[in-house]
C-alpha cells in the first residue's frame, strides 16, 4: 500500500527490507522486490535512501537493534541470578521470538556473518549492536556478583562475550539441524557452564 | 590457466568457486568471475556442472568436507583427554587454519547460515558435514569417559553438539569483533566449561 506520509513510507520500506534480508540475506534481497511488496515505486525508494546499502544500514538501526533490545536486553536488565534465570529464558525463547526467527535464525548474526567482511559500514553497525548485548550481559553478571549469586573472581566481560557467542552458535546450529535435540543440548550445557560461575560452597 | 585434463579443469573450478563463496557467499559468487579467475570458458563450466547450485554442492563435498576433516576430525581422533587438549588445540587454531579462514571465518558455518533455508540440497549436505564433526567429538568424549578423564554420567552427544555450536559461535563473533579479547574469552570459558566434565574428585 502506498502512503502519502513520508515517515510511514520509509518505515514500510525498512520493515519490508528487513523481512527480505532475513529471508534471503542482504545480497539476496532485491530492492525491486521490496518495492513490489511495499506497493511503492522506485522514486519513493530514492527519496529516502541513496542506495541499497543505506537501506541495509537502516534495517540494522531501526529493526535489528530494537529486536535485540526487546528479546535480550530487557530480560537481562530484569535478571538477578543468571545461573537460575538464563536457562529458563532459553526455554521460553522459541515461544517469545517472532515465527520468522524460528525459521531463519538470528537476523543480527546472519547479517553479520554475511556482511562484515564485505562492507565496513555493516561491520561497525553490527558490532555496536553485538557490543550492546555483551554490555548488558556483563552488567547482569556484575549484578550477580554483588548479590552473591556469582563468584567474585570471574571475568564478567569474558563470560558475557562467551555466552553471546555460544548463543549465536546454538541458534545457528538449531537453524541447520532443526531437531529439538540440538537446542536442548545447548540449553543443558549452557546451564552446566553457568553453574561454574557459582560461588564455591563452604 | 586452461587445461586439457577434464579432472584438473573440474578441480580448478571447484577450488576457485570455494574461494569466491568463502569471500562473497554463495549468492554473491558469480560463475563468470569463477571462470575469469580460472581462465576457463562457459563451455568448460557446463561440461562439468548443470548449474551454479551443482557447483556449490561440489564445493561442500570436495572442499569444505575435507577441510573440516583435516582441521577438526583428525586432531579429535588423536585426542585422549579433551579437557586438557581441546583448549590447547584452540590456542593453536589461528596458526593452523588457512589465512582466508582467519579473515572470513568458518566456510561451513558461513554457507550453512546463508543457504540452509534457501535450498534443501545445501541443508542436507551441510548437515551431514556438521554431523560428521559432532560424531567425531562424541567419539572423543566417549573415549575420555572410558579412560577416566571424563565423568561417566555426561551426555556425550549433548556435549558434542554444544561444543560444535559454541565453536561456530566463537569463530563467528571473532570474525565480527576482530579483537583478540573475543577469541581469548571463548577459549578461557570453553576451558572452564570442559572442567565441568571431569570426574568429581574424592
Amino acid at each position: 500500500m502506498t502512503s502519502r506520509n513520508p515517515q510511514q513510507t520509509r518505515d514500510n520500506l525498512v520493515q519490508t527490507a528487513f523481512q527480505e534480508i532475513h529471508r534471503h540475506g542482504f545480497q539476496g534481497m532485491r530492492v525491486d522486490e521490496v518495492l513490489r511488496l511495499s506497493g511503492l515505486r522506485k522514486g519513493a525508494f530514492y527519496h529516502h535512501f541513496s542506495s541499497k546499502t543505506a537501506l541495509g544500514y537502516a534495517v540494522v538501526e531501526e529493526q535489528i537493534r530494537p529486536l535485540v533490545r526487546s528479546i535480550w536486553l530487557e530480560p537481562l536488565a530484569a535478571m538477578d541470578d543468571p545461573v537460575r534465570e538464563l536457562p529458563r529464558m532459553l526455554d521460553a525463547l522459541p515461544e517469545r521470538i517472532p515465527p520468522m526467527m524460528r525459521e531463519h535464525g538470528c537476523p543480527l548474526n546472519n547479517l553479520a556473518q554475511e556482511m562484515v567482511d564485505q562492507d565496513d559500514g555493516f561491520r561497525q553497525r553490527l558490532l555496536e549492536v553485538l557490543n550492546e548485548w555483551i554490555d548488558a550481559l556483563e552488567a547482569t553478571v556484575e549484578r550477580g556478583k554483588i548479590q552473591g549469586y556469582l563468584r567474585d573472581d570471574i571475568d564478567s566481560r569474558a563470560v558475557a562475550r562467551f555466552i553471546v557467542a555460544a548463543l549465536e552458535g546454538c541458534i545457528g546450529l538449531a537453524k541447520v539441524d532443526r531437531s529439538p535435540e540440538q537446542w536442548n543440548a545447548c540449553r543443558s550445557q549452557i546451564a552446566g557452564y553457568l553453574e561454574t560461575l557459582r560461588p564455591v560452597a563452604g
